[in-house]
């Protein structure tokens, strides 16, 4: 089954201390994509300007990923976000952002997108999430992720919930759990958001992986033990679109599916951070997937405890 | 086999947000003593004075844990430490530390505990972890804890050194491992302390759990996903007790006996924090341990691929 995502397509300039870049392709949309193409087709919708290079969309083109969805407005700048990160890459410092055409998105889906059945709803207003929802005809699996700007706006706040009542999957981080909940602890925040309709949340927790919570129970995923991280640009929503991709390619929204999609999550995330921009995206292999998710069941699997040999003792 | 602890008792002033207690138990040899003990015989090594009361050394005895190397110095006062925690529980902040009469300790084992086979050095002046090396004849698996105090000087880091390069575990958080070996990326940094001797590394996260490095692979210890935590004080030692005490319990110190031993840690301390001081450890049984350890391999485990169906596929 192909996913569709709707988000932000930019260039970005990023400076880690470990290189800096100018404007390479960048935004949610586009990590999101690339990731999920790793598994299955994807369809994209967002916006760019008369400035993207024509060489990005035949790069998403060959990975799979259906651009019909992706307007390019004659005249207008894309999306541009600057940042760097210091050591500690779990923390982005925005230097710039230029919403630029991405300020005036207004979201059309192709008619042949409108059977989506695996949608996932990339960080843009709720006004619009809401809005691609309703074109999507009967969607099986929804994600949404937000951030702490639309949290925070009472407004905006209205229709995230709105949003968040018609999806199956939330992709927060800690912090906007918390945000969105009030709730300081992240398992007692979490079924209040499942009390709101999703099935699970999905909490994102950078360098130290991610945690499920659903009504099916708990799931730790763990990030792999990296030591090359360049660019932690797009981990999350690489983790995404790995999720995504791999429960759209397999069809199975049960609870061990969803487990197993959320270690491709991790496992694409892990090769997205380790080069810049979408760079390690696109060499990393079928192969290399396959055993990096061996890798990390190996890490963190452990054996049961034996039965006590007297029931008694 | 018992296991050897040396390390502070004190009388501890705690504040959470869900809670305040004055005067309780506290201290990393009293933390790892009871988290120990509910798994294997203790010998605990440590100094309180003439105000700690006798029924928590009661206590300590009627838990397994002899106390022939508690000395009391008379008109002597505990060891006192106050700390208050935010929302955010990682991180405690101190409001009142007295060394007392731990100021002063110079430990002496008990001519019956110098053939302890397992030992944990608690977080005491370096040079204090050396003479307390030298005392026991012949270790079979030592743990050893720190703090930035003593890495960040050069004279206490030097014996630092030397303690690292005599034991087979290092029980440091991510903080303190960054700080030890100036490498930013944990599995770099890691790697490092593996080179001047321990055969594991054991970093600890907080409510991110803790990750083991060891010539053998990684492993990822998930903490319990919890909804009630109500004071974190001496988790990090309870980690280490039920680790530590584990490891003596079954004598397997193979790769695969760290990591049960591990997700001991994890089990031993989710209990510590749910309650003030020590309390939650007089009252877990080893059945709920043995329950939240299968809940944490349920919270962890998913499934490995399947063998794709054609070799060329």
């Amino acid at each position: 089954m192909t996913v569709l995502v709707v988000g932000s397509v930019a260039l970005d300039d990023v400076e880690t201390p470990f290189g800096h870049v100018e404007g390479v392709l960048g935004g949610a949309g586009s990590f999101f994509s690339l990731s999920a193409s790793l598994h299955t087709p994807v369809r994209l919708v967002g916006v760019v300007g008369s400035d993207f290079p024509q060489r990005h969309v035949a790069l998403f083109r060959s990975r799979g990923v259906d651009c019909a969805g992706l307007e390019r407005v004659a005249g207008g700048k894309t999306f541009h976000w600057a940042g760097r990160y210091e050591y500690d890459l779990n923390v982005a410092h925005t230097l710039d952002t230029q919403l630029n055409v991405f300020g005036d998105f207004a979201p059309r889906l192709p008619e042949h997108f409108r059977d989506s059945e695996y949608v996932y709803l990339a960080n843009i207003t709720p006004r619009l999430q809401l809005d691609v929802l309703d074109q999507v005809r009967r969607p099986r699996f929804v994600g949404l992720d937000s951030m702490n700007f639309w949290i925070g706006n009472p407004e905006t706040r209205a229709d995230l919930a709105r949003a968040i009542s018609r999806v199956d999957a939330v992709f927060f981080n800690d912090a906007e759990v918390r945000q969105y909940t009030e709730k300081y602890n992240l398992f007692e925040a979490a079924r209040v958001i499942l009390d709101q309709g999703p099935s699970v949340v999905l909490i994102k927790k950078g360098e130290h992986g991610a945690v499920a919570v659903s009504g099916d129970g708990t799931f730790v995923a763990a990030a792999l033990p990296l030591e090359t991280v360049k660019d932690p640009t797009g981990a999350g929503d690489s983790f995404a679109g790995g999720f995504m991709g791999h429960l759209a390619q397999t069809g199975d929204t049960s609870w061990a599916g969803v487990k197993r999609a959320l270690a491709f999550g991790s496992v694409t995330a892990s090769f997205a951070v380790e080069d810049f921009s979408v760079d390690r995206l696109l060499t990393v292999t079928r192969q290399e997937m396959a055993e990096r998710y061996e890798v990390l069941r190996q890490c963190t699997a452990f054996e049961a405890l034996a039965e006590p040999a007297h029931a008694g003792a």
